[in-house]
This record gives structure tokens, sequence and C-alpha cells, in this order.
């Protein structure tokens, strides 16, 4: 039996849902009479090394389950991707306070320190049991059905493409929306489950997963174009070349990375506006207009998926349960066993730690520039009840009269 | 008493309820006995000249009732802004079709469509009634205490910048959310019905109501970053300098202007970028990110008003009751009576007709960075019903016992 202290931290991009991880953490840890104490660390694994911790435990469970439904990281997120000489502060710490448990909730980068952090506990012979809760909005965790944060940002992005699609059929032209994503398209894929009608934009989407050759493209557009009399078009900001550079890098003037060596793809209109003016200037449409998603498809508040909520607190719940029965450290995987029902497993933490997940051939068209049903029925369970949903006037034309 | 047949049109930037405002005219017009048929034209004014009509006499209720609840245009919509000779035209096809009552659904350029009509047809001694029925989101028509689709799309931006609260505290930066607002700043300044605790987000708000300075919008971020260590920034898109032109404006390669003469201000993020750039390379500060909330904050599906819905379907139904039973053409106009009612009149159209409401002064603080309690108080029961809300954790901090 460990001691009874459980520390949980968030780390990477919020999401709508990273908050139920969090409280499932920690409720269910309060059932457990050999846990006294549950700390929460502010920003991440920035927030262990500075021992700055929040005290849980003495939490209403009322304010848990407000915080719950809240979006973004209540107790804070950092970029920081330890090294192991970070990792071993990281383990200093918890040594310190006697942590008994540590739950990382967070994507790749976060599953990886857990790694390390658990590697160094095995080492030392301190009994400290180390979980991976999973977490993204990017659906690039390998061993994952998907993972939480998904279903809502992609549902956010599926809902701003049926309203963009209206509001493109009302004053027709070309609308380009650049969705976030930079090695996996899932979220960009997602603006399909927009559409209703056969005519209904998105017209076109690019991944990704797939390389985007610009007179490819051009063409693309105009015949979406001449078909449609309008084009609604889907751009992953990871959209790159066939020597594997971003369309978006090749661009930018400043490059600015993060500590993972990631360039920053949000937070910028730049891919957008440039596909606008080639469009404009190459094609000669005119009326041309480009959305950055940015920070609103993971950030607003008041679109969320239930399916992904009750998958979010499951996952913590569930995490708290293989550290207090479980003999290994790990990640909480969400494996579909229906249409529509999942189940959870422990994955080794190498198994995830690092790895990025892309869309399979079968969720991709031959053209490369829609989905497949494939991907339309993996989705559509994810995104929950309550869809919104568009309908249209019929068409009972009237006979003219000055110009029959 | 006119002939039986109805022409509704729908002009201008689609909403949230702006098919709430058609409908209520189809099924109040239905309710008149004397009303044969009601017609509907395709993309506003141009479907007029063109003879391109739905006839909506033989929609189902229960159609008319989805529709309604559908964002942006059903009919389609129109830039287009008809000269004398254009309206005319417009006029001959009304006569063709002896259509006795004229609706257009749209902001201040319908109303002078409207109005230019409504003379035409006295002048010709024509039995027209032609009614102008209030839509948009910048809320800048006079004499209306608000209009139909703004509440919509200030829910929006409120939720939006709620969200990004979050994620900025989260992932402490600079955030800089532009919003549409050509020369009315209510849309952005609805951001600060985002904000909760005193230290949310927005902590600055830029409005084309105050002349806009860099050099002074530099020391503001660098004043608001040092307290919070993190800063949230509305802007609108029509921040101007103090000769009037548009920052945006100064910047644009390329600028394009619609039939109104009116520069393209959405639909790009290059305000946003340089924005950011001037805060990143003058302020030393790296994590600044931008969004430009474009087309998302008018059509986005699944973020409406339930006030805004109910007043855009009554603007629609009182315009029928004021075309059957009145004996003026008009512009119907919101007024509150109560906190929170409304009752309806029928103004003047040469009162509405190409004039600009912006903010009161008694609107935005002195310092021209914020708005005064006198906006949360006019803006928060047009929000209406099921807002969502964020909650914190609280600060039960834990003693450090490496570094006391």
């Amino acid at each position: 039996m460990n001691n009874g202290k459980v520390l949980v931290a968030q780390g990477g991009g919020p999401t709508a849902v990273i908050n139920q991880s969090l409280v499932g953490v920690v409720l269910e840890a309060r059932r457990h009479p050999g846990i006294e104490r549950i700390y929460g660390a502010r920003h991440g694994v920035r927030g262990i090394i500075n021992e700055d911790f929040y005290d849980l435990t003495q939490e209403t469970s009322h304010n848990l389950e407000l915080v719950a439904g809240t979006p973004s990281s209540a107790l804070g997120s950092t970029r920081d991707k330890p090294d192991l000489a970070y990792c071993q502060k990281i383990f200093q710490v918890l040594q310190a306070h006697e942590i008994g448990h540590f739950f990382y909730i967070g994507g790749n980068d976060s599953s990886d320190t857990v790694r390390i952090v658990s590697e160094q506990a095995r080492a030392a012979g301190y009994p400290l049991r180390s979980i991976h809760i999973p977490k993204t909005i990017d659906n690039d965790l390998v061993g994952n059905d998907h993972t939480p944060g998904f279903p809502s940002a992609a549902r956010f992005v599926a809902q701003a493409f049926a309203g963009a699609n209206l509001d493109n059929a009302a004053l027709p032209g070309v609308y380009v929306g650049v969705v976030m994503g930079r090695h996996a398209g899932f979220l960009t894929a997602a603006s399909a489950l927009g559409k209703k009608f056969p005519d209904d934009g998105p017209h076109l989407i690019y991944l990704p997963e797939r390389v985007f050759e610009l007179e490819k493209f051009l063409a693309d557009v105009r015949a979406a174009y001449d078909r449609h009399g309008r084009c609604v078009i889907a751009v992953s900001e990871g959209i790159h070349d066939a020597s594997g550079k971003s369309i978006a890098e090749q661009l930018a003037k400043n490059v600015e990375r993060d500590d993972h060596g990631n360039v920053q793809l949000s937070g910028t209109g730049a891919l957008a506006d440039l596909l606008c003016d080639q469009i404009k200037s190459r094609l000669g449409i005119k009326r041309v207009r480009g959305d950055t998603f940015g920070y609103l498809q993971r950030s607003f508040i008041g679109c969320v998926s239930d399916v992904d909520q009750r998958e979010a607190r499951e996952v913590g719940e569930k995490a708290v349960q293989y550290a207090m029965w479980g003999d290994r450290d790990g990640s909480v995987a969400i494996k579909r066993t229906g249409f529509y029902s999942v189940d959870y497993e422990l994955q080794p933490l190498e198994a995830v730690a690092g790895k990025t997940r892309v869309m399979d051939d079968a969720f991709i068209n031959e053209a490369g520039t829609d989905v497949t049903d494939a991907f339309r029925l993996y989705l559509r369970p994810l995104l929950g009840s309550g869809m919104p949903d568009a309908f249209r006037l019929r068409r009972h034309v009237v006979d003219k009269r000055l110009n029959p």
C-alpha cells in the first residue's frame, strides 16, 4: 500500500473537458479510505518543481462539479517539456511531499514526462504510482479510439462549418476556414460533419495526412466554385508540401518555436490570408473570405459534447482505480466496444509516449479532399446529443412575368 | 384594401435569427384572410429584379418553424445597394406581380431601399405598403434600443471571450481577439460580458467610437500584462486613427470595397497579426496570440439568445400587422419598456435610412478601454437564458517543503 497523498496536474493545451478528468481524479480518490490529501499542481510540471500546490481535499464537491463543467485547465497548464534533469526535480518534490500517486492529464508530451518520472521512482525504489490521463483536441494519441477533448473541439468545428456554409450560401463566394492540427487531420476532418445536404460545404477538405499542392488546390477550388457557384474549404493549419515543410511555415516571417521545437501555427491568420490571396489573384474570384478558428475551437465556452464530458470524467476515475488497485504505471486508453459504447484500458507508457497517431487511410477519400463514410460513422457518436441542425425552404418556384 | 400578394426578402449580412423575422412575416400574413400568396425573393433585391421568387404559401408551418431556428438568410442575401434606377426596376417587378405588401429585412442600407421603393409607389399612385424589418449584428440602427441579430452575436462574442480568458489564464500570455463592427463598437463591447472575476479578461477593449493610438495601446498592454501576468484584449475591426483612417485599411495591401464603398474588414487576419507583431517586437512579450472572429461570430450554429429569437420573430409579425392595419410605410423599431421587456413602434423610414448609431458615451469608460456598468446592464438581458458560467478552484495553498 502506497502512502496517502495524491498529486494531480494538467499539461499542454486546454480543452473543453480537461477539468472533468481532474474532477474525476479528485472525487474518485476521495472515495478511497487510504487517501489523506489530494494536491493539484498549478501550471503542470512547472508547478510541481515550484511546489505550487492547491489542496483539493478542501474543495467542496459542489464547486468541483461546477469546475468540471468549465472549459480550460482549472489548475493552469504549461508548455514545458521536461528533460531528465527537470524530471529529477519533479521526483525530488514528489519525495519531499511524500506523494504516493501521480496523475498527469495531457497529450503525448505529458505521457513522456510520466514515463520518465515513473522510471526514476522505480530506479530509486520509491513507491510511486504514475498514471497518464489522455487529453488532446488533436486526437493524435496512439492506442486510443479517440482522446478526451477532441469530441468537443470537433463539435465546435462541425457547428462552425455548418454555420459558415449557411452564410456562404446566402452570400456566395469562397470561404476558407483554417483548423488546428499540426500532424493529425482529425479536427479539420470534423468539418465534414457540418454538412447535411449534398451541395453543402465544406466542398473541399485539406488534411496534413496528404501532400498539399497549390496548383491542385486552385484547380479543385475552381471546379467546386463552377459547380456550386460558391465554395467552402476546410484547411488544416498543418498542411505541408512534398518535402514536409508546412505551408504556414513557408510564409511566416518570424517563426516562433515553443519548448518542444514546434512552430507556432495558431494565433495567426497568415495561412488563411495567403490562400485567399491566391484564390483572388489566380482564379479571379472577388468574394473570398478566410477565417482562422484559432483558440475559439478549443476554448469556446458553451460548445461541448456530453459524450466527451462523460468519458473525460471516466478516464480520471479509472486512472485512480488503476493506481489504487493495479500493480503498474501506465496511460489510460479509450477503446470502442459498440455503436456507441467504450471501455478503458491501461496501456504501457512506452506505447503512448512521444508517438503521434494520424488519420487512417480509410478515413480519407481517394482524391484527398474529403472524408469517407467510415470517418463520418467514426465521429458522429462522439459529437454527443443535441447537435444543432440546419433546415431549408423548399423550392416552390414562382413563374416569371416580366422575363418569363 | 391592398391586393393579396406579399413579397418578403432578406438583405445584408446574415444573422442567427434573421429567419425568425422571415417566418414571423409568413406565419402572421397567413392569418390575414385577404392574403392570397406570400412570395420570398431569393438573394434580396437582386432576386426581385430577376423575378427569382419562392412561393412560401406552399411551405408547411412545421418546416417554417425549423427554418426559423436555422441561422443565416434562408432566402439568400445580397450586398447590392440599389440606386434610383435599380429601385425603379424593383418597382416594375412589384407591379408586374401585383405585390401589395413589401417587407425587407435588413440593416440601414436595406431601409434606404425600402424608402426609395415606397416613394416611387406613392409617386406612381400604386397601392403598396412597404415595411422595413430591422436586422444587424452591428446594432447600429437609430431609434432602436437594439436590433435583432445583435444579441445572439453578442452572446457568441461574450462566450468566446469567457473561454479565451480561461485559456489565457491556463497558459498566460497576450491574447488579441478582433471583433466585427465597422463604426459601432457594440459587438466588441459585448466581450466585457464574458468577464466574471475582477482579474478576468478582457482587460482592455478598443472601440471604433474612440481614436486608436498605437503608443497608448502598447502602454496599456504593458501595464495590464505587468499587473495580471497576462492580458486579454478585445479589438474592433473598425479601430481608426485620429484622421478617421482605419488601422486595418492602413495595413491592407489590396483594399477591397463592396458596392456600398465599404472596405472589407472581415475575412482577413491582418489586423490581429499586426497588433500581435507590435506587442511581440515592442514589448518583448513572447507568447502573443491573435484570433479574428470573422464569420464565426455571425454564422455559428448553436449559439443564439432566446430573447433575440423571440424579438426577431415579433418584428416580423408586427411588420405584417402595421402593413395590414396601419396607414403608412415605415421601419419597425424595438423600444425597451422594462428590465426586461420591449414594445414595438413603426418609425418613419427617413428616420432610419442611411443613418448609423454608435455607442453612447455613457457606455464607455473614461480611459476608453472598457465599458461601464451602464453598458453591462443594457446588454445582459439581451443575451438570453442559459448563459454558460465559469467556475474556479479555490486557493487552498499547500506549504512548500523544499523551498519554504
